[in-house]
C-alpha cells in the first residue's frame, strides 16, 4: 500500500545528477580550467554552485537561461516545463560578460577563498534581468534595506551567465564539516540502510530547544526517520556557528532520543529568506536527498515581516499538483504549557498566554551569555551546557571554525 | 498538491450507499416486513445491518455470499473484486433455513429487542461455511474458550443466507446517543463545514486518558480535524458505558483541545476483537465515514495475546495498494516519562521503565472506584471526577443507560 523505497529525485530520469567530477576527469578539467577566464562568484552563487556539484539541484545542469529564470518566477516552471521554486542564477560585470565569446568555456573561482576554481561553465547565453521582477516574485518585497535576500539579488552584477557546469570542488565542507557533511547519495543510502522510506527533514539553522524537539519528536511518530538537517552556508552575523550546534543537537539526540530514529546532517547552501519560496527549495533539494516530508514550521525562512506566519505553509497547495512528491509536515507554534503539563502547539493547546512559557531571543542569549540557567522546560541543561560554553567562551574545546562566521558578535 | 476534498467512500461509484429506507418507500417495507418469515439476528448482526443502514460499510447491499466470503477470508476480495477485509454474514439454523425458498424475501429481527424487525432480506443464496477456516484467517487461532470473537463465530447458525437486503430501523441507538450516533453522510456534513480534507480517526472503546489524548493530539498536528470514534455497540462485560465515555471525552476536549478541532461521534457496530483484520475493517468504514486516516495504536483491537502489539498496524502494507485510499496513523506505545518531562512513546523516549509513568488497568479501577485520585500525569482531574463518579456511583446524573451493559461488574 505504502510506496516501496524512498522518493524519487526529481527530474524525469529519477535519478541524481551530481555535476562534480571526479578521477581523471576531474584532474583534466582542473587542468583546463587555469587556462579559461575568471568569472568570480558570490558566496550564494558558490554554494548554489556546490548544491549542484553534489546532485541536491537535480536535475539542473547548470545557471539558468533567460526562459528559465522568467518561467521560475512566474509560474515555477523551467523552460523544459521541470518545476522549480527559486532562480539559480550566476551574474558578471559587463566587461567580463563582453569578453566571454558564444559558447566560450570560463572558470568559476571563489574570490573569498583565494580565487579556488570551483568549476567550469560552457557559457551558452547571456541576458539581463528585471532584478525588481525577481525580487517581488521570489522575497515578495523590493525592500534593498530591509530584506538581505533583495539586497543580495538587487547587488548581482548586470549581466546573468547561463549554461550547462561542471563542478570540481566542494570547498571547505568536507574537510571541516566531515561525516556531517552530507551528499545526497550518501543520505539516501544511509537511509536505505536503516530501512527507512519515510524520512522527515527538519530544516535547522539555530541550536535546537525543547520547541524543535516537539516538531522533530511529532516528525518521529509519524515516520521511519528524522534527518535533522543542518544549514552550514553562511550565516547571518551573530548565528551561532553549524559546529556549535552540530555539539548541541548531539547531546540532545544521545539523551533525547531514541536510537537510530535521526540522521543529523548539513549542507553547504546559505540562507536566502526568501520564506516560502525558499520553503519550496529546502523541499525540492530535500526530496533530492530522499525525504519524504519537511517540517514547515512557522515563519520558515522567513526574516523581518515580509512574510505571514504561516504562509510558507500554504505555498504548498499553491504549486502544481506533481511538483513534488515530497509533502510539508505542517506544525503550528510551538511552546510548553504548564496547563497541558508539556509541549504543544497553537493547535493542540486551548489555555493562555499566561500558561506557556515563552522566552524572547534576545532573553536567551543573554541568559546563556552570562552563564545562566535557562528553564528545563524550555531547553535541555545538556544543551544549554554546550551553548553556555559557547556563549561564555569558557571550553575551550569548542572551537570557532566555521568559514567567515563572526565568533563574538552575538547581537542580532 | 494535495487532494481536494475529503477521502472518497470505497466502491467504484465512489459514493455512499446506506441502505436504510426512509418515508413511505419504509412505511410500505415495514408493513410487508410483518408478513414475511422471521430470521432472528445475533446481536453482531443486527449492528452490521445498522452499519449497512447507515452506509458505513458502503458498497456492500447485503450479507455476502459464498463467494464473497471465502474471497474475503482468503485474500480480502469479495468476487467481484472490492476490497472488504472481514465476512459479513447473517446465520440461520436449518429447519428455518430449510423453510426459505430461493429468493424469498424475510424479514430480519432483533431478540434481543422483542423481535424488533430491522430489515428485509431477499435471500438468493443458502450455503455453510468451514467456520474454523473463518477463524484461522479472520482471528488467526481456533481457541473458541479464550477468544470471544471465535466463540461467536464457532456459535453461529449451520446455514449462511446471502442476499441484498434493506434495512428499517437503527434499534435504539439514535434516540439513546442523539447528537453523537453520527452516520457517515452526516460526519462529512460536518466535516466539510469545518472545511477539513486531512481527517484522522481515533478508534475508542475506554475511556480518553493521557496516553490517548496524546495519540490524538499527534494527529491534530498533522491533519486539520480529529474524529473521536467510539464505539457505541456492545460491549465486554467491564468496559465503561459509552454515556460515561461520552461525558469523560467531552471533559477532557473542552479543557484540552483547541476548539473546532475535535468532532466525537460512535458508530453503532461490536467489537470482534479481530486485531489486525478488526483494523482493516475500522479503518474501511472510517474511509466511508470520510475520514482519511485511522491511528493505530498498540494492540489495535487485540484481546488477549492472539496478536503481537504492531500486527495490527503491519497489516496495512500486506493488503492490495489500492484497497484504501485511508492511510493508518501508526503510532507506538505512549506515555508520561519523567525525564523527557512530557508525553512520549516508545519510538520517541529513549529512557528506561523506572522513568515512566505506567499503571495497570487493574490499578486504575480500583483506585477510581476508592474515589481516590489518579496522577495527573496519568489522566486529567476532570476526567477522573467523571470515571470517580461512575465507579463510585456517587453521581446520579452518571445514568447507566446503555442496552445491555453490565454495570456493576468492573473487572476485566
Amino acid at each position: 500500500m505504502a510506496r516501496k523505497g524512498l522518493v524519487p529525485p526529481l527530474g524525469k530520469e529519477g535519478k541524481l545528477k551530481p555535476l562534480l567530477l571526479q578521477g581523471a576527469e576531474l584532474k583534466a578539467e582542473q587542468e583546463k580550467a587555469k587556462t579559461l577566464k575568471k568569472v568570480p562568484m558570490t558566496s550564494r552563487e558558490t554554494s548554489d554552485l556546490i548544491m549542484l556539484g553534489i546532485g541536491a539541484f537535480t536535475p539542473l545542469d547548470g545557471f539558468m537561461t533567460y526562459d528559465d529564470w522568467k518561467g521560475v518566477c512566474d509560474k515555477y516552471l523551467m523552460a523544459d516545463g521541470q518545476f522549480w521554486p527559486i532562480p539559480i542564477t550566476l551574474s558578471a560585470d559587463k566587461a567580463l560578460a563582453d569578453s566571454i565569446g558564444a559558447n566560450e568555456e570560463v572558470a568559476l573561482v571563489d574570490p573569498s577563498n583565494k580565487d579556488e576554481i570551483m568549476g567550469t561553465m560552457k557559457v551558452t547565453e547571456k541576458y539581463t534581468i528585471d532584478k525588481e521582477h525577481e525580487c517581488k516574485c521570489v522575497f515578495w518585497t523590493n525592500d534593498v534595506e530591509g530584506h538581505p535576500g533583495v539586497a543580495n539579488v538587487m547587488a548581482q552584477k548586470e549581466i546573468n551567465l547561463a549554461g550547462p557546469v561542471k563542478v570540481l570542488s566542494e570547498s571547505f565542507y568536507p574537510t571541516q564539516f566531515g561525516e556531517i557533511y552530507q551528499r545526497p547519495a550518501e543520505a539516501r543510502k544511509m537511509f536505505e540502510d536503516k530501512g527507512w522510506q519515510r524520512v522527515a527533514a527538519l530544516q535547522l539553522r539555530n541550536p535546537m530547544h525543547r520547541s524543535h524537539e516537539f516538531l522533530a519528536k511529532i516528525a518521529v511518530e509519524v515516520s521511519d526517520g528524522l534527518y535533522i538537517h543542518q544549514l552550514v552556508g553562511k550565516l547571518k552575523p551573530g548565528d551561532i556557528p553549524a559546529d556549535v550546534r552540530v555539539k548541541a543537537i548531539d547531546v540532545l539526540v544521545e539523551n533525547y532520543f531514541v536510537k537510530d530514529t535521526v540522521i543529523q546532517g548539513g549542507y553547504p547552501a546559505e540562507m536566502r529568506y526568501a520564506g516560502p519560496r525558499e520553503a519550496l527549495l529546502h523541499a525540492t533539494f530535500r526530496q533530492n536527498y530522499g525525504c519524504s516530508h519537511l517540517i514547515v514550521g512557522r515563519d520558515h525562512a522567513g526574516v523581518g515581516d515580509y512574510y505571514g506566519p504561516f504562509d510558507a505553509q500554504k505555498i504548498f497547495d499553491e504549486i502544481p499538483e506533481d511538483a513534488l512528491q515530497l509533502r510539508p509536515l505542517k506544525i503550528d507554534w510551538t511552546f510548553h504549557c504548564f496547563k497541558c503539563g508539556g509541549m504543544a502547539s497553537l493547535k493542540t493547546c486551548p489555555h493562555g498566554k499566561e500558561d506557556r512559557l515563552l522566552l524572547s531571543g534576545t532573553m536567551v542569549r543573554k541568559t546563556l551569555s552570562e552563564g545562566g540557567e535557562l528553564p528545563a522546560e524550555f531547553s535541555r541543561p545538556e544543551v544549554v551546557k554546550v551553548l553556555q560554553a559557547y556563549y561564555g567562551g569558557l571550553e575551550e574545546k569548542v572551537e570557532i571554525k566555521l568559514h567567515g562566521a563572526a565568533t563574538g558578535d552575538v547581537k542580532k
